[in-house]
């Protein structure tokens, strides 16, 4: 396991042009957006909100992330004279050409966001960005900000979700990127793991770009690869005692397992002489950081190399770091490990032996962390790959953008399905907190609204049950939103991970256990001020009535 | 819908690097790397083989690819000074001085690889990639190689079946972007999902990068944006036909909407003026590609609107090319749907009406896919995202990479779950075709083995039974890898997206049907020769015997 690396902002703002450049976008952003431009259009103020319809994994909240990107991508939104040409020969020949002068010169100057900040705790259906600008940009920016914010919020979540299951003791490592979709759903799955709730990753660019602790030892392979004692090389070791001398570590760990044969009662010949061979020469390449996998052939035989080789180091000065686990019931087997190396420690009066780490990986998803919880086991660090990484349990969160308003006058999409009719108009959100500092009520109000003071008694409607409004009385109020970029420019401070990850933490702390039980968990209340519900309920019931009307003038 | 564009191999060679840097790779790969380098083996010949467990989907096969993208990383594979110092600041700080030197100077020169060609049909536990080489470096590239297969594999296979259920004739839009996991997910995603089967994709990059047509016309916040007809503009529309003169379109359109309410019986006022607004723009400004979405408000009012549209652009001269349903039951709207046109066509005498297309989209899994080929519809493409892209089904496929030989000499490793065992030794693989020229099974033999004959009797040993021998008698042998990688350079030409597409259909083509069943199908036998399979159990026997054996000497 090695040490942390440093960790800085500026890695964090590596070309986002590279990851996410303009085409990445649907075609119909740009059939819309030249539709726009032809009808003279183009320059509109309007307004879209981004937002889910359900919160991930049967829970009742979410993080929000993946903020910075997106801020990073408006600030680079520009076209190539490659990028044009192409959509020359894309679009319908009869396309006006001087569209594509126009998009030539598009930039985000005419851009605001205002958003949650990344980090934060959301719930399904409020509006988490509001973008606003001219109506071709903003439209054209849909796709590529909803690619950002989706699967950052989700395997953010995913993680946040594992760190509950898990208790806050236990240390998590990230080890997926091998079964992530494609190289860069790795490195997103590595960032925001770990400002989930990880705390380590074994993906070393996730190390030198974002600042995350990188861990790892070894695999199967480097056990498998060695068969006899002659591959051991070099077979000599100084230790840091006082005794400045090279020492035969073989012949001197071969005495330790002969007594730790005779202590646990084991032949000796029982023993894998390949993996031995292959500890003893980890354990001299890293006598600071031993840490072998012990069930290349069976646990009861790694364990008795791994407890020779640990004695070799500490009679030589040196400390060994524990064991991996990484087949079987690993909950059971970390308990028989434990009682070994106690055993040891007290028989061979090598206290180091105490405070091995015991590291667990074997597929593991939020089910089995939950099982950890519950049952016995000696585990201090679980490695989890595919499960986080590809979010197994569910593996998309589904944000839309929706546009909101234009030219001032608030739209709303009148679905024959409920569920996905729009909130019209443009919008403040506020959180109301409780006398213990527990948020209880996320208030959407239209950005006209004055807003609601804590002591003040409201009226609202929650958006998930059948309309019956509530009154509450928030103790605080704190606006959910800021303005985040405006003028093409980033307004707000870029956070790194690792702030990032602090914000998730308080954010997370303040919200009540009651709402992140992962089995049934007590839905929290998004609602509607009085004003906007009675504006939805206007514009329903005058579309219903009148099939060609206006919706809002 | 736009025009395909034209098609480059030269594009996919985008610079690897800024995807796949070297580091994008588990931390212990460079553990283990220094203490390979550590005891002198960073040198010795090894040889490690990918591949899966189990076919994903529950299906009985699976598409191989990523092939391309591993080649240009083994090419570009090479530390920067950067990467290096990153290292230095995470391995522990005894590491020898002279390692992070070795790294500096390694590359892919000594690297063989042995694949499957990209976009194959293969099976479960078959060794797909073969990859030799100094055993450091051969380590060091097992993240990259299984993150570049693990994706790109699973979801062309998942196209595959997508194209399976839809049957032959419909088109297939991917348009899984915003869904994806991440933005590189996302282009990855479109790239695999075109060659496993799909024909059209919504994301404008991949169309730039990989030559796949792209398509795509407008979203319901297109028509949401609009609400009156002062919004249409320009109003005058020159036709095509002999008439030069610009024609007043809403008027022309009004007219043509009172007809069809009275054709279909339906009173004017009963439609969305906004809707109609916004059909105007749009086909003013595409009037030879209007294909809009006609469920914003309902398709009975969507429909009415493109009639009357779509008649006055026929009596100008122009081909309107069909609508898109995005919600309900799409089978059943696209049977009224085609119902109203082929009655339009028939009244109005404008045999346009007859060949538009319908399209739909509306969250379509492979179950979706399914029930659309048994029940009535009249839908000619369908676009799938986020079950595609995801893979909702099994959002991973698990390939692993195992070390089969070092220095010349078989590894294994034997596991207490058998399933987890490795096959020891360099392999040939081939492929054994029956009378009517399908593939019936692939044989695993050790490389010194001479290759199976046709129409000579060899006994196997299945993989997946209880080891009970089976003799067969190809009728054709093929060998089924290559040689694609060596000394540093790509020794097979890289394929283009059409090409390895091109080559799906032709393998998927020759698999006999009874493999290619969406449930239940018939599992496909991979066998090994009765020297591996013996060796094999050697290995096996004599390691139960004797647990301080030597593996293979």
């Amino acid at each position: 396991m090695a040490a942390p690396s440093s960790s800085t902002c500026e890695n964090m703002e590596r070309s986002i042009l590279e990851r996410v450049p303009p085409l990445l976008t649907d075609l119909y952003q740009f059939t819309m957006a030249y539709a726009y431009w032809r009808a003279g259009r183009h320059q509109e103020h309007s307004v879209f909100e981004l937002f889910f319809r359900e919160n991930p994994f049967c829970g009742c909240f979410t993080l929000f992330a993946g903020l910075n990107d997106c801020l990073l991508f408006l600030q680079s939104f520009r076209f190539t004279d490659k990028d044009v040409d192409f959509l020359r020969s894309v679009l319908p020949a009869a396309t006006d050409p001087a569209f594509f002068q126009f998009l030539r010169s598009l930039d985000c100057s005419g851009v605001t966001l205002r958003s949650v900040p990344e980090g934060t705790v959301v719930f399904a259906r409020e509006p988490l960005m509001e973008v606003a600008g001219p109506l071709a940009v903003v439209q054209l920016l849909e796709t590529s900000l909803l690619c950002l914010v989706n699967y950052a919020s989700l395997v953010c979540s995913n993680a946040a979700r594992f760190r509950l299951a898990s208790g806050p003791r236990k240390k998590l490592l990230e080890m997926g990127l091998r079964r992530a979709q494609g190289p860069d759903g790795g490195l997103t799955a590595s960032r925001y793991s770990y400002i989930g709730g990880f705390d380590l990753t074994s993906n070393v660019q996730a190390g030198l770009l974002f600042g995350i602790p990188v861990a790892g030892t070894m695999a199967h392979s480097y056990v498998t690869s060695f068969t006899s004692m002659e591959e051991v090389c070099p077979q000599m070791l100084v230790g840091v005692n006082s005794n400045p001398e090279p020492v035969d570590f073989i012949s001197l760990t071969k005495g330790w397992l002969a007594r730790v044969c005779e202590l646990l009662g084991v032949e000796p010949g029982k023993i894998h002489e390949g993996e031995l061979a292959a500890f003893l020469s980890y354990a001299i390449a890293y006598p600071q950081n031993f840490l072998p996998v012990i069930d290349s052939y069976s646990v009861t035989c790694g364990l008795l190399n791994f407890c020779a080789v640990a004695l070799a180091l500490c009679e030589l000065g040196y400390r060994p770091v524990g064991v991996r686990l990484d087949s079987g019931d690993l909950c059971k087997q970390s308990v028989d490990v434990r009682r070994v190396l106690r055993l040891c420690s007290k028989h061979f009066s090598t206290s180091a032996f105490d405070s091995f780490i015991i590291v667990g990986t074997n597929n593991i998803s939020e089910q089995t962390m939950v099982e950890f919880n519950r049952k016995e086991n000696e585990i201090d660090v679980i490695g989890v790959g595919t499960h986080l990484v590809t979010c197994t349990k569910q593996p998309s969160l589904g944000c839309v953008y929706k546009l909101v308003e234009v030219r001032g006058r608030p739209t709303m999409k009148i679905s024959e399905d409920p569920e996905k009719s729009t909130v019209p108009g443009r919008k403040s959100v506020y959180r109301l907190l409780d006398a213990e500092g527990h948020p209880f009520l996320d208030l959407v109000c239209l950005a006209q609204e004055s807003p609601p003071e804590a002591g003040i008694h409201i009226r609202c409607h929650p958006l998930a049950n059948d309309g019956t409004p509530l009154s509450v009385t928030p103790v605080q109020v704190i606006c959910l939103r800021k303005e985040v970029f405006t003028k093409g420019q980033v307004t707000h401070p870029l956070s790194c991970a690792s702030e990032t990850k602090a914000n998730v933490n308080d954010s997370l702390q303040s919200l009540h256990p009651r709402h992140k039980q992962l089995e049934q968990p007590e839905s929290y209340t998004v609602a509607l001020s009085e004003k906007l519900y009675n504006l939805v309920t206007d514009l329903t019931r005058g579309s219903a009535k009148n099939k060609n009307s206006i919706l809002f003038n």
